[in-house]
């Protein structure tokens, strides 16, 4: 019974995995298509992971000093085409409105994609004096990108997501705030999330339009396929001049200050459907889990099994989030659809359990039953939770450790794809962006990153043969 | 001094009240203007605000079972075209994208100026059998309207809100559900804003764009203007019946179901400055200020005033939202900046106030002193916000019935406002919309709703005579 596998309609991942995250998206009911192309629809289940992801990044914001704010959603083209390199990089993707009611507007506005541009205009009106720095801001909203192929959470037209955007006096400062963001997200990913994750630099060719330099962290996937998981940028001065944004530092002087921004969005959804997933469905973190137990009643028309399992209820939900299904529907189906949801724990109760004031808890990982007794039960739950936890983490981990290869030329890397799948090669690289092109064209995988911590794997370029000072990271990418 | 203006550059509100408004909102940080055009820069104090908002209404909405979702944020026009009076109402106001990058589209899209269509779609999804309703959803987001003259909070093309969205089996449930959002929000208001409002329904003229009724509440702005709080609509079948949403009832006959909706906005924001604020700038609601002790040091270059100061910072930040200002301002500066802000309680403590083991604190509505052993500083606080809250709302409740009067012909609601400037009319009405038009067209007023606390003034029409049974409230609105 505990190996037996409940639930029969959605896709193995090993036959499908594309096939598997979307039966998943779509059976724990977390998203709903919609009928504009690559919108999505977040229903209830799906939201509420959102909103405790935004409850516990929003939490590490505030605590180092960020205020939220909210800019206007509309950009205007003249404003959008200030900064050069970031209007190349946004301008073709994003969508244009050209009239409001029935009259042309004599500009063009685009649907923010991000909102560097925005920031910079209200910089200029708010940042004068020396005084005035930093601005550590931060908002939730949503942005629009017209991507041609879209999967739920991982690439929509619409996402949702948060955007911080600060600006200092220094630019050690803008780089430590940076550098800093990025740990919070790095925290964020294995505290709440228990997804491993790689942290590191972005090459040249694959930094955020405007930026002087991008730093991003990167998690592995079942599949073998790397996610982008957040990223965080650092513009040096470039926007400030751009924008003539200027401040009189304490010596008087009239300077351009440096800015940083960061962001994670609904991405990070289908990140951990695809870090923690099984063949039944979701398995989700505790921490953003919308329902940490279901309690399902066996038996539930015998005296008293009702009663009891309300009365658990409402002792467990002082502590965890907890709900109960008294619906007519079968305890194994109930089984199933709590474990395609992923809910993390599962509390059986019926006639005999009673008699001996015990119940049966069931992790959703590993289904390992528990006899508890009740009078142990808060602590039990606590144990089984934050244990669960960490094996979650523990075996994404595994995962990506397993998958992490170190090749020394171009013929290794095709045979190390060719006998393990997918998954990150480590390889020295000279600097150029021929190299990394070439090594893309030749074998299919492109630079993730520069790993922060770096191993010395030899002195000379996967590609070029030539001397390389630099290990990256690299994989295909979602 | 307690009756000295310590803040001179804002307008008075007897001599222009309109920028009297725009000084509040700009002087006291809550907005910045974007390039953007009738879009608006929500800084970080304007944004705690309606965080703070946001987190006591979600409370009450999931209270009652709703659950949060997203929606995306464009509605194909096809999909916006479904519901008849629905259309007609909105098209004139929305923005269209009509291209995607360099792309046109093959069909516009509206950004939503609110959500049914959307919900519709989604609904005709989900909702198969009784056992799938009700549905009880709520979404935060922001919506754009093309509005022609635009102010800060009070009406901007785009705004933030919240809007909820339901589907039920019966027409008496979803009635219900559309008197309780209703009741939800004039408690809120009462409760949480501190502001009195008078709960009614729309008249028919006045109603949401296919809906079959609108209740309302609405509240009286310091100048005698009505300002509309909240709305709450009952859809009938009327949308189910134009996207052909049907489910299968208990008796398996397939039947349409009932909605409705109900939102409030930034405009909140908006209501409670000119409910509560004065010549010196805001006053917050204790509940929603972002600061609710502010603490002063004096001569905080003695020894020990900084210490003392954040020592008690420490003890109040457990149970209070409290800030410490250490600038090398002047405490005159502090002072009046704070009062700008509308926080609620300032603390001032200085060598003196350390040797008596006291502080003062100073009320921002009233200016009253008080001089508080640091023994019961906490039970002081707790009271005087408590204080401070119910003496708001007894002001503005006040003003409301100082400026509602009684009349019974054209001729007297002209001398009504002729002698006492705006305000609520009552007024009773015969219920045709050639008598509604009329007043309006003779004296101004419209019609603000149809209270639920009718009052039997008369007989008859105030306008053509004839038997009349519903009492109006009338008035100029924001």
């Amino acid at each position: 019974m505990a190996k037996e596998k409940l639930v029969q309609e959605i896709t193995n991942m090993e036959d499908d995995f594309a096939q598997w995250y979307t039966d998943v998206v779509l059976k724990a009911d977390l998203v709903d298509y919609s009928g504009v192309k690559g919108c999505m629809v977040i229903r209830p289940y799906g939201y509420a992971i959102w909103e405790l992801m935004q409850k516990e990044m929003d939490a590490r914001f505030k605590a180092y000093g960020h205020e939220n704010v909210y800019m206007p959603m509309f950009i205007p083209e003249s404003l959008l085409e200030k900064e050069k390199d970031h209007v190349e990089g946004f301008a073709p993707e994003v969508a244009w409105v050209t009239h409001g009611g029935s009259e042309p507007l004599t500009e063009r506005l685009c649907v923010r994609p991000t909102s560097e541009t925005l920031f910079c205009e209200h910089y200029k009106n708010i940042v004068q004096s020396w005084r005035d720095l930093p601005k550590l801001y931060n908002q939730w909203c949503s942005v629009v990108r017209w991507e041609k192929t879209t999967r739920p959470f991982l690439r929509t037209r619409e996402f949702l997501w948060q955007e911080g955007h600060t600006i200092h006096a220094t630019p050690e400062e803008a780089i430590e705030e940076t550098e800093q963001q990025l740990n919070v997200y790095a925290e964020f990913c294995q505290n709440v999330l228990n997804m491993p994750v790689v942290k590191g630099k972005k090459t040249e060719s694959d930094k955020f339009a405007g930026a002087e330099s991008t730093y991003c962290i990167e998690a592995l996937m079942h599949d073998g396929k790397a996610l982008q998981a957040g990223t965080s940028h650092y513009f040096g001065d470039g926007f400030a001049r751009a924008f003539d944004i200027k401040f009189t530092d304490k010596d008087n002087k009239l300077t351009y200050p440096f800015q940083t921004s960061w962001g994670t969005t609904t991405r990070l959804i289908g990140a951990i459907i695809m870090s923690h997933g099984d063949n039944n469905g979701l398995v989700l973190p505790p921490k953003v889990a919308p329902i940490q137990v279901i309690i399902i009643p066996i038996a539930s028309h015998k005296e008293g099994v009702v009663e009891k399992a309300t009365e658990i209820k409402e002792r467990l939900e002082k502590k965890f989030r907890t709900k109960i299904d008294l619906s007519d529907k079968q305890p194994g189906w109930k089984f199933a659809e709590y474990e395609m949801k992923g809910v993390p724990l599962r509390l059986e109760i019926g006639p005999k359990d009673i008699e001996k004031n015990q119940c049966v808890l069931v992790r959703r990982d590993t289904r390992e039953k528990y006899f508890v007794s009740l009078d142990e039960l808060e602590t039990k739950v606590a144990e089984l939770l934050e244990d669960l936890a960490k094996s979650i983490y523990n075996k994404a981990l595994e995962n990506m450790e397993q998958h992490t290869h170190a090749c020394t030329s171009i013929d290794e890397i095709k045979a190390c794809i060719e006998k393990n799948g997918d998954g990150f090669i480590k390889a020295m690289w000279c600097g150029d962006e021929a190299c990394e092109d070439k090594v893309k064209e030749l074998t299919g995988v492109g630079s993730r990153c520069i790993p922060f911590d770096q191993e010395k794997l030899s002195d000379t370029c996967v590609c070029c043969g030539k001397k390389a000072d630099k290990m990256l990271y690299w994989g295909v990418a979602y």
